[in-house]
């Protein structure tokens, strides 16, 4: 089945998405304003992203002079997003958004991430001005977020350092408070309180490029003391607004740069068509007003700067196991289409095989199939959470009072899941679709090698594994005393139900029931001495099964959807759901034994090892 | 640990490679000559191979009119290889060879694939030679074989081809017999019967180069019969020796081309190093005699082709796997010596982390080193694995007859594994590495990413891990009514008994017991209907269950004999076999019930999806 029409059933079938339209901030939309969208998001993914993918890997970003150098292409794609208003899909009409749902506009940008992971740095730009939308003030929206919603400007986030990679707390760029400037003392700029800020920040993706006219940094930094000394934690963090280039406070350029300078390109294994660069900050090679030290305007409450800064990182881990699963899906669809055409072998056949008879496509092995449908089961179980996550924020939104709360108590305990799970599975599944392709898939020759090189960054940016794990199990399941975990369990419980009348369906309601016991119990033991070196000493596999369990959930209450409106499976991409939740539940579920076993067992074997046993 | 001192252990404590210095064969042999060996190998690795590892990937093969162009410093590593004697290390003594253990030589030979993958091709050159000692003429072996132990040529093994890749029953190479050429009849050449070959050849790895004066190629091809037809399957598949450059009798170049030509190099995802081609035979490109058609002698008999080609198939598997444990190891050391040395984060403690302290080492985070025995257990056990497959050479070819023929028989049983497992897993270990590094490791600038792909190759090339799973399930555990897992079965119970009585091991012997029971048990149900494609519908998770089976009897088996030589763990080292042998009783062993489930149900989800669904 195709991308478009998986999400159509989880749109329209799954989620009831039209029903969204009877509330007051998408009065507006119906289904025709939805699918408009998404015909032109998969338009514009098909004609300026998709063709483009391999040349942005070979085309790899590059220094000339002090601008950094990117395919024509990619000028085209980024053009095209920006006119088609995605930027500010889910904006306010009233700032020249589109004020459609998050759930459709996660589906539409699906497309592109599907057709060109690489090319697609918009999420940072979107993402960047939301954070302003929430924490900024009235004259930063204005002059900030409208620009970037516009596509004039764009948006990146600024955290690593060279020296403090996932450890935010050990952060060292300063900020100080700027000299009085044009008659104007620095805490009364229109812009926000004015510092000067120095340090180096690392990873930074879409640090440099002339793709925009100027580009906006939200850089986290450490107002010292009056000692001149940082505070030491996360407490000591503040956020900056940090130009590339100089505004004036009617969000003109003033001509003149920023201190913020491209101090180098990181070379990638994949993902290439996203510039990642380090950036100094403050170093003296672009001086403002004779002077050494980025201007940067404050975000915000100084020493709230990481609360601000986790309203764009939680969107961003949304986006990554978007981008995850796109590329999962990307490995699907090419390896399927392989594997429909390349004939190969014959049928296993009681009486041996009979080489005199033709070859069959290679889809006809019991184990390419095999292979098929974990990609299908792990690419669309994703979509399908991600489309579930980002339904969440819809009610968040527009929801009723309790039902908003239950939203975003939830969606914070899903976040580790839907950012983990997509990039190790995802990645799993890209690994078997160059398996499907035998050496083909080996040679450059083929997509599906760039798909699983572009999916390893996904379990290291935006948080690693282990640090959404430790996020999960240390911070998100106790939570409000467990609530968040209630609430799914109550949500698991609903679909057990449903599922339980379904007579296809008993044997799954069973497992997923089991499953959530299981994962309920291992998450008790782990936490039964209070002692969190040994609740969360194996942090990973309780993320791993508890991903898988979630997943499992999904896939089931899909089923449940599937058998409503087709009891008799007439429609083959019914067939296909459900041939893809009996997958689901048989060949990956029973994994969670594995992992849980050592999570309650508080099993130290790894933390105890001594290093110099390696 | 290096890699040195946990060869050393495998060899000298666990194999006791010494006592096959009583035996006659090795008799000129001692510890000494085995260590000297190694210091050789270890030495050149270091030296010509492991600088050179980023330089291949990035200086890629390639062609110059019809030269293939491949780095100086391959060259160089090349003839340092090819003067160790290495080529011929467990070869007579009488024809050259060091007349070395084939286990000695294959821990050797793991320096040469840890330092660098790519570079070394050489594997192809020796298991061509032994091939043509087992099936050739002496003719063809003086010819050939001898310049190929010595390094002046080289060999490859050229049997896929575009239509037929793990299809061998489907190739269309057509060999038909040469015209009498200097008053010599075809049948009469010294260098065997005289054959044109006419068909394309694909992936065949250091297929064209100037590394060395000629190139062996071993082709299967077949003879049509009087009607012209070919004979459909493996039954009408022969084998013949196809020289680059044509020779005389005497073994020197005549001066002239044979009638193979490249027709084009693959792009690959890694492995850059290693040129692999598409070559084709017999087109006219370089006519002999004025006539197109590759001349070929044949090896052998007639039909019989496959049979002989197996011997060199069977060296090549086992040889994929030691490369994947090198690669896996490879990755490890990166990892472990980044680990070390990083500084991030503070440990977790019950009052919360004390930022004012210094930052850790991250080898001290429990996931660090979850991540870090995985791959320990990985790549060792991977690596022990090879060794006593390597051992059982040496039994069957210097042991009595009753060993010897159990030798064979457990090799063939155990080779689907011994290639298989390290291709999955010690990849898996790879991208462990990549996340150890974090950001990093996403980079060109460290070694892990290259280590990543690769070893991707080694799930595909000599066998995809479908092909490996059916030849298993389908062949292996079958043969001689069952008596390879008999065999095995016996082997695994000596080590449940040693186990048990060591108090720090009987946990794991007991698991071990039941992990057997558990896959003899699924072993019969899946046969139980008789049926193959019930079967064999889930071939693939039973051998990932058999490998980790297998796996840890490996680990077990090693752990008593640290026990044995070191009761109470004073040294390092040995503390973390047992550690690793703990990691993988507790983590990965559980795995099995998973895998297993399918294969004891018969399930038939995958097999009978229908094709229209997906």
């Amino acid at each position: 089945m195709s991308l478009r029409s998986t999400i159509d059933f989880m749109l329209y079938d799954w989620l009831d998405s039209v029903s969204l339209t009877n509330r007051n901030r998408f009065i507006e939309h119906s289904r025709e304003t939805f699918d408009a969208t998404l015909d032109m998001c998969e338009r514009i993914a098909r004609e300026k992203y998709a063709p483009f993918n391999r040349l942005v890997d070979i085309q790899e970003p590059r220094i000339e002079g002090d601008r950094v150098v990117l395919p024509e292409a990619t000028y085209e794609a980024h053009k095209a997003y920006a006119e088609s208003g995605m930027l500010s899909a889910a904006q306010d009409a009233d700032i020249g958004g589109m004020q459609l749902p998050h759930s459709i506009e996660a589906a539409a940008n699906a497309f592109f991430a599907c057709a060109s992971i690489g090319i697609n740095s918009s999420m940072l730009t979107s993402s960047n001005a939301n954070l302003l939308m929430a924490h900024g003030s009235p004259k930063q929206q204005e002059v900030f977020a409208r620009q970037e919603y516009a596509g004039r400007w764009s948006g990146t986030m600024c955290l690593s350092e060279p020296q403090a990679g996932s450890s935010l707390s050990d952060i060292v760029t300063r900020a100080v408070p700027d000299d009085e400037a044009n008659g104007v003392a620095w805490e009364h700029d229109p812009l926000g309180p004015r510092y000067r800020l120095r340090g180096n920040k690392m990873w930074i993706s879409a640090g440099d490029h002339e793709l925009t006219e100027n580009i906006v940094h939200l850089v986290l930094a450490k107002i010292p003391d009056a000692e001149g000394k940082l505070i030491p934690g996360t407490r000591g963090i503040s956020l900056f607004i940090v130009p590339k280039r100089l505004v004036t406070e009617n969000g003109e350029l003033t001509g003149d740069r920023n201190d913020v300078a491209l101090a180098g390109l990181n070379h990638k294994l994949g993902w290439r068509g996203t510039t990642n660069t380090l950036l100094n900050f403050g170093e003296g090679k672009y001086k403002v007003d004779g002077k050494a030290g980025a201007i940067g305007y404050l975000v915000g409450e100084p020493g709230k700067g990481l609360a601000c800064m986790f309203h764009m990182m939680n969107q961003a881990r949304i986006a990554v196991g978007i981008g995850a699963t796109a590329l999962g899906l990307a490995g699907y669809y090419a390896s399927l289409d392989y594997a429909r055409n390349r004939p190969q072998g014959r049928p296993i056949l009681g009486s041996g095989k009979d080489s005199a008879q033709a070859q069959i496509s290679i889809i006809q092995h019991a184990d390419v199939k095999r292979m098929l449908l974990a990609q299908k089961s792990y690419g669309e179980g994703a979509l399908a959470l991600a489309l579930y996550c980002a339904r969440l924020v819809d009610e968040q939104q527009t929801g009723d009072a309790a039902s908003a709360d239950d939203a975003r108590l939830l969606l914070d305990l899903l976040t580790p899941i839907a950012k983990s799970w997509p990039s190790e599975w995802c990645l799993e599944g890209n690994s078997l679709a160059i398996q499907i392709h035998g050496g083909y898939g080996y040679t450059r020759d083929f997509a599906v090698e760039q798909y699983w090189r572009d999916n390893r960054l996904n379990m290291i940016h935006e948080g690693t594994h282990g640090i959404q794990a430790l996020d999960l199990l240390g911070r998100k399941v106790l939570m409000e005393n467990g609530r968040g975990m209630q609430l799914l369990a109550a949500r698991v419980q609903a679909t057990i139900i449903k599922a339980s009348a379904q007579p296809r369906l008993t044997e799954f309601a069973q497992s997923l029931g089991a499953a959530v016991q299981k994962l309920g119990l291992a998450t008790q033991s782990a936490w039964s001495t209070g002692n969190p070196q040994e609740a969360l000493a194996n942090a990973v596999p309780y993320m791993q099964a508890m991903g898988h369990t979630v997943l499992a959930w999904i896939w089931l209450d899909q089923a449940c959807c599937v058998l409503a409106n087709d009891p008799d499976l007439l429609v083959p991409s019914n067939q296909g759901r459900i041939g893809c939740t009996h997958y689901f539940y048989r060949f990956e579920l029973p994994k969670i034994s594995a992992w849980l076993n050592v999570v309650s067992a508080r099993d130290m074997t790894c933390a105890d090892f001594p290093e110099d046993a390696f």
